[in-house]
């Protein structure tokens, strides 16, 4: 199976399930701002990728659904709670008003924390066993506080309008972003039950391409302004912020993504040649529609 | 042993505890702004009710540290975010500056989310059963999200300036900050293996004690204004805020909250007649500690 396949197939049920996770409880707004964000679209990309990992061990996709709709709610906290006024003060996000611009910048706090709470209730529910849970909830808390996503969110802020090394880049991306991406591949692991050499190498996966995608965004924000004239990309140049092709060069960015991409594929044969019944094509193909175009 | 005892006995060395369970990693402001907060003071209510439960079951305290220090970490990021500018916008607590005014709002923000992260990864941790944990971590979650605290947060933040009814005014209390207290006495109940009746019981106790903790509070807001003149007291009433005495007049509040210390104190004596070596003693101190004096 293809992951473009898995999306179409899964996709649509896992938005579905994700509406009934927050019923009205507080008879307040709270709960409906917290769906507000939770249903605003975006590619699941957390969610999908463990449901990848899970098919390819040939594993059922749907008793992970409750874990996938955890880590979306954590990212969309995280998401909220970044748009606000005294962090990035954003008003649109994909077209929409953010979560303060449509109810209230309290609100915004509430919901954000709300859903972080949540994601941890729905972690402990499910058919995982207890001891898998556990160890599914502390890396998640890892992965997603002051030792990741947070910590990296502070260091993002603190790096604001100086020059970073690529060290420095490197390592705030690996906990904003790269952090969720590998629970995700972590999780998908550990619930597939996975050799212990397999769950590291899929971990070794998720850092490969959780940094091969920050590459991505910062390389597609120079060439859209080369090639689609009229786009408005060239963002990261003109807020002074320090981009992978600003401290390499287009080209040193653009091979050291490829070099990414190819340790991750390395990677998912080195599964393969361990695991029978891997299916090899499912992160592969994951894999290969990161490619940039060449033109 | 009293319950006065026990505070004197564990509160510093819990104070210690707490001081080592947020090392540096994020090489930011970050830890720093968490532990600012964590250990500005307070009671350490919660955490103690825990500890007291215990200690009436004839458990060791220290074990239960972790969890303590997890629960008031709730509590602190729930400060940090009530203290914000968006909500409270409160500039001292405890005569030190908040949170965002020490730091930045954002790193306020920031530092709320990954306490409030950091608790649930620590709930994890400790000598407590794989199962014990997981009902804790879904407890914990319930009583301090959406349906819980910020919840209540939320409720009481849409009633200021409009006349509630003492129902309305009871649910926002039990959520905003009953149901930490209840999570402390379950918790207590749960650590201790206690009968499934006693942990009821204990639950019970902590609904009565939680609503006479507010009423206590409100009256007291009433009565500094009437004895001691020029304390600023009377807060509520200059902001408009729905309190039991402004509902009930304050005779009537006052033989409310006492027939809530009156159930809590029945409630322990039916648990001292179910549970050998239980330490009655206690429980009944701290119940007895939350009295008005008469003057």
């Amino acid at each position: 199976m293809k992951f473009q396949e898995l999306n179409r197939h899964y996709k649509a049920l896992f938005e579905l399930f994700m509406l009934d996770a927050i019923p009205d409880h507080s008879q307040t707004q709270l709960e409906e701002a917290m769906r507000y964000s939770l249903s605003a679209g975006g590619k699941r990309l957390r969610p999908l990728i463990l449901f990848a990992v899970l098919k390819a061990f040939g594993k059922p996709v749907e008793p992970a659904f409750i874990y996938g709709t955890a880590l979306e709610m954590i990212h969309t906290y995280s998401l909220i709670h970044d748009d606000l006024p005294a962090m990035d003060d954003d008003d649109l996000r994909r077209g929409k008003p953010t979560n303060h611009i449509q109810y209230s910048e309290a609100t915004a706090i509430l919901a954000g924390d709300a859903l972080l709470t949540k994601a941890f209730e729905l972690m402990t529910l499910g058919e995982a066993a207890d001891e898998i849970k556990l160890k599914l909830i502390r890396e998640l808390a890892l992965n997603s506080g002051n030792e990741g996503m947070v910590g990296g969110q502070q260091a993002d802020m603190n790096g604001e309008h100086t020059t970073l090394t690529v060290e420095d880049l490197e390592s705030i991306h690996a906990r904003k972003t790269g952090k969720l991406i590998h629970f995700a591949f972590f999780a998908g692991g550990l619930l597939s039950e996975a050799k212990e050499e397999t769950v590291k190498d899929l971990e070794e996966m998720a850092y490969a391409l959780g940094l091969a995608y920050q590459i991505r965004d910062d390389i597609l924000d120079v060439q859209g302004d080369e090639t689609e004239l009229g786009k408005r990309t060239g963002a990261d140049a003109k807020n002074g912020k320090s981009t992978y092709p600003a401290l390499l060069g287009l080209n040193e960015a653009k091979s050291l993504f490829k070099e990414r991409l190819t340790r991750a594929l390395e990677l998912n044969q080195q599964i393969y040649s361990r695991e029978t019944d891997y299916d090899d094509e499912l992160l592969a193909s994951f894999i290969h529609s990161l490619e940039i175009s060449s033109k």
